[in-house]
């Protein structure tokens, strides 16, 4: 199985929508690569968040942090690495590098999220089996 | 009571990170303004979406036309004007015009939207208490 | 060469960002869709839209019209089939279809374009070689 | 005048396209609000954003750092109060708080930007005459 503290990576392009008028991609719109990055990473692993939220939890953010280092283009194929910082225990942890096709650090940053059971809406500790899958 | 054939008006300013590298407003954004459009023309007449929603009932949108006139841009004070197309039946029909501050015209466009049943998630009729307030 | 008339296909994952309250994706964020098939088709005749507006040339969509079938959800993976729908003049026009995995007819929708000199500010015929490229 | 070092505070509406299928604002969209909070913040001391880009000025984003704490929902008419955190250098920080009508304390967070000259496209010191309007 591959080590979940490496950085895991996976790639999309840069869409026009997703610029602002300064020419480059709007900074909020990170938020959604890091997303793109975790949930690439969780199916690595067998585990969609898809089927997560089908089966009652629900993972919030409550914490990011992006340092934007070099401007991501329209048409940029970016790449997202994404590596879990710590095992997950209520919370869990992960922190992002994005690149472009020449291999320039774009960002950098970091998401805290919080396992919810979706129907009594409180947090719970991360179950089990994808405690198991994640850091076997 | 207002005329719900008239068009009714609010207003917005235009985000920077809704713009695009052209230095205009993404054109994929103007779903949002006929959006704020139509929630505004319904709080009018005493009817929030949002209370729609928990007393059941819910409005997708099956149809959406837009014609761009002129850009607008960053910062801008858009005019959405709303108007009812017809009376509502199983789907409620919008016309918008949307104009900046030196009243140019920036786009006009249409959404049909449906009647659903939350619950049985099928479609329904315009409830009689929502007709009565929209038509009266 | 690919037939432009005939519908070419790309795809992509929804992401959780691009859904609403209703649990499905939002209507507006279609846009963006209908822009990623449009630039994957260009991209077949080795044409980019990012090269186009190096060159000068913007695109602008002055029309867009979306007809919704069957909600996209999240995770779904999305085919995107674009066609070119005439020969391209001053304007140029695409039709769209989407599907999920099921091969669900999620939307149908086109577009217009207009080509612009993007120095000038103003309208200018689909270049030849551009032409060349697309309807050989 | 204000002391810029003070909470100012300016209100929206959160739009239904802002909500996922959490049936919460999703997170990444609380960066246009931060930018919208700053925006406006600017407005009181009469600059606009807007103005200063026409005067060659641009402001990117070199750092954001968001808490969510009680999640932002569809139709929630939303307080930002937006703080210059330090003095302007050749950066300017802003600090965040996110209310809703019941005064829910929503989010925190805070952002760095840089003033950049547009045209040579490097960084530059915060302006005298805006220092002067900003600090006085």
């Amino acid at each position: 199985m591959e080590n979940p503290y490496e950085f895991d990576q996976t790639e999309f392009r840069v869409r026009y929508g997703e610029t602002d008028q300064m020419g480059v991609v709007y900074h909020g719109n990170y938020a959604q690569y890091f997303e793109v990055g975790r949930t690439e990473w969780l199916r690595k692993f067998g585990v969609t968040y898809k089927q997560m939220e089908n089966d009652g939890i629900m993972l919030p953010v409550i914490s990011i942090n992006i340092n934007f280092k070099s401007p991501a283009r329209y048409d940029d194929l970016v790449k997202v690495k994404t590596q879990l910082s710590e095992k997950p225990t209520a919370k869990i942890s992960f922190n992002y590098e994005l690149f472009n096709e020449k291999n320039d650090l774009l960002a950098t940053g970091s998401t805290i999220l919080v396992f919810m059971d979706k129907e009594k809406n409180r947090p719970i500790r991360c179950p089990e089996d994808l405690l198991k899958k994640l850091t076997q």
